[in-house]
């Protein structure tokens, strides 16, 4: 008892010098926060303190007084390419390749479809889609229907596997930069350089990544690229995705879903389709102003900000959850299921336990919200912008005490 | 000149007594509107002053404060079934048979596709599209993807010479029940009657037509149909589009958008897609919460309104406005390419003149806001729940003064 004493009491003051020597710790009273301890910002960031009154004036102003001239007086035409070049510095890409718009699922389709047309174009007799076998779900259904449009073979391979699975066949391959359910980091620089020796277009999805680790879409020469912008990026509930299209396949990228907004001049309103030049040939229809600018303002928490310092907070935040996880929690109680190894591990901690459903609703009740990933699995996210290290031990506390409660099943 | 003087008092009078009259006059309290005459609501509807209000507890407390939990607690993860009941009685469907989200582009292509597999399961052989010709360009766009991707062929195609251009090769037909550039009304109960006589499925386009006068999607046998909401439904910039899946196709309903959204079990989270049942089928990826609520807020202004009263007072205002029109405008200067015929005529008036550009330009500086389809077409568009007949009047009246001051070209 004296020894779990001295530890937790060390583990707090530890606590406190991080928290204090934290170079993001100012980010934090920019977000609407209460005194629990908020780690599903892997799921759905939390709100940016501003975005309430930027909204008013979009609702009030821009739509109840300018109305329709706002297309243009208050850039509601450009803002998919224009927050895009907002959220390229994030996912290390160059202004021009990034627009917002639709939903992850939708730029899947739209990413995976173009993606088989790329490799065509660079050669015939491509018939199968790689797709990580561990995907969040939605990648893995969009792609099956894309190949059965396009006449390709889903082959669903564990990310580790897929140098050995590429070959002459290979036409795409799709993965998440981190897995959903265990938080595990995948090589997007090594991978992608085995799909293009295989030569075949890489496709990434950012969703859990973007905004919590560097990812380097130029530097590592990834082809197209998409990602939600409600979790790290805190964007708002089902705020618009993004699609990443290299400069370099512009010109030839084919999109399944050539709606007006990606016509050349969609004001002709011509019966003929002609592309756009640019990253706003991946647009679809109208966008969706009211939560696009809802996404525009609350990337206001950015400006500043470095990757790389989200980055160290992020791998020592939860590090240190680690630890005090190690420290407080009964022995054979949770496992983790989150790599150790830094090179492996995105934002969020999953811990597996036999009584994962009840442990979670307890944590919620007492101020600790993760989630649960059925049936076993308690997801925290450690979101740098306004998780602390107070709140990192705090949280594994809480944990320790809900399951001493908890009767092991 | 005093002739004119008199048919002027005359047709103000006039408009004054119709106003006194008009059953749905309180309505246009519940928008924010200036002294100007606003007649892009065929474009982007008014704000309804209730709005900014509603919106701000989504972002405050439903995603500020309740976070994650909200899509449970503030009912956000049924809010596209949800909302899409409301819709449902505006476009005659019964409930259970529209969900909201994604734009009306990706709608067109749920839906076409779907169509097209529909049409597979009654029997082979069949490899055409129909598509109005005069659609709205983004239909047109992705009806031609669709067929791509499905190996079909378009048909482009008057929507009079429809029912001549049906047979045995026609497995859907992609039609507008209003044309946005002419405000013409096509006859949706007896063409989706000659669809179905040929053994096809009927996609109908509502954008122009839903809010504006009654759809009756059940009553004719409509099998899909799409629409924006933010015209006439005044749901906001952009706001979520919506697809009707006719109850007896919902259970063969195959999307090519198979997102998470519309599994049968989303948080089962397997890698086996198993659709789900109903309207919820139509869905795709997380929908886009802040703008949904938006619209659902919006859609308040509706209850209590019966659609028939809407159409009567549409139809009286289109003729009243073109019979100001008559009186005052210089013979020569504008030509009516809207249909006469109360059965061929939608919600907007569309005017042809030479000097279109500048007229709009000069008409939007004086208050009458109407919008242009290049090269000349200047459109009007009236919505009934807040455009009046003195407005109406007063449009008509500024019109004939902007063209006396614009030189005949």
């Amino acid at each position: 008892m004296s020894e779990t004493t001295t530890t937790a009491e060390d583990l707090r003051a530890r606590a406190l010098k991080l928290d204090a020597a934290d170079p993001l710790a100012d980010r934090r009273k920019l977000f609407a926060l209460d005194d629990g301890v908020y780690l599903d910002g892997n799921s759905l960031g939390a709100l940016p303190v501003h975005v309430p009154a930027r909204v008013q004036d979009v609702l009030t102003r821009q739509w109840g007084e300018l109305r329709i001239r706002s297309w243009g007086e208050s850039g509601w035409w450009t803002a998919p390419e224009r927050i895009g070049d907002r959220i390229a510095p994030l996912v290390g890409a160059a202004a021009g390749q990034i627009v917002v718009g639709d939903s992850t699922s939708v730029n899947v389709f739209k990413a995976v479809v173009a993606a088989t047309r790329l490799a065509a174009l660079a050669g015939g007799g491509r018939d199968e889609i790689l797709v990580d076998a561990t995907t969040f779900p939605t990648d893995g259904y969009i792609a099956a229907s894309a190949a059965r449009l396009t006449g390709h073979r889903i082959v669903p391979v564990d990310p580790a596997d897929v140098p050995g699975a590429l070959g002459d066949r290979t036409a795409a391959v799709l993965l998440n930069q981190v897995d959903f359910r265990t938080g595990r980091l995948h090589d997007l620089p090594g991978l992608t350089a085995a799909v293009h020796a295989a030569g075949a277009i890489a496709v990434w999805d950012l969703c859990h990544s973007a905004g919590a680790l560097p990812v380097g879409l130029d530097e590592h020469g990834v082809d197209l690229a998409v990602g939600c912008t409600y979790k790290y990026l805190n964007g708002g509930p089902g705020s618009p995705a993004y699609l990443y299209v290299a400069e370099r396949h512009q010109a030839v990228f084919d999109s399944p879903l050539p709606g007006w907004n990606s016509h050349a001049d969609p004001f002709g309103m011509t019966p003929d389709y002609t592309p756009a030049d640019g990253s706003v040939r991946g647009r679809v229809g109208t966008p969706d102003i009211v939560s696009m600018l809802t996404l525009e303002a609350a990337l206001d928490v950015w400006d500043g900000v470095s990757v790389d310092a989200v980055r160290a907070k992020s791998l020592a935040l939860t590090d240190f959850f680690l630890e005090c996880v190690e420290a407080y929690v009964p022995a054979g109680r949770v496992t983790s299921v989150t790599p150790v190894a830094h090179a492996e591990r995105g934002s969020q901690v999953a811990l597996r336990c036999d009584e994962a459903e009840p442990v979670m609703s307890r944590l919620i009740e007492r101020g600790v919200v993760g989630d649960l990933r059925r049936p076993d699995v308690l997801r925290f996210g450690f979101t740098p912008l306004y998780v602390g290290f107070a709140d990192a031990e705090r949280a594994a506390r809480v944990l320790a005490e809900v399951l001493e409660e908890t009767p092991a099943g």
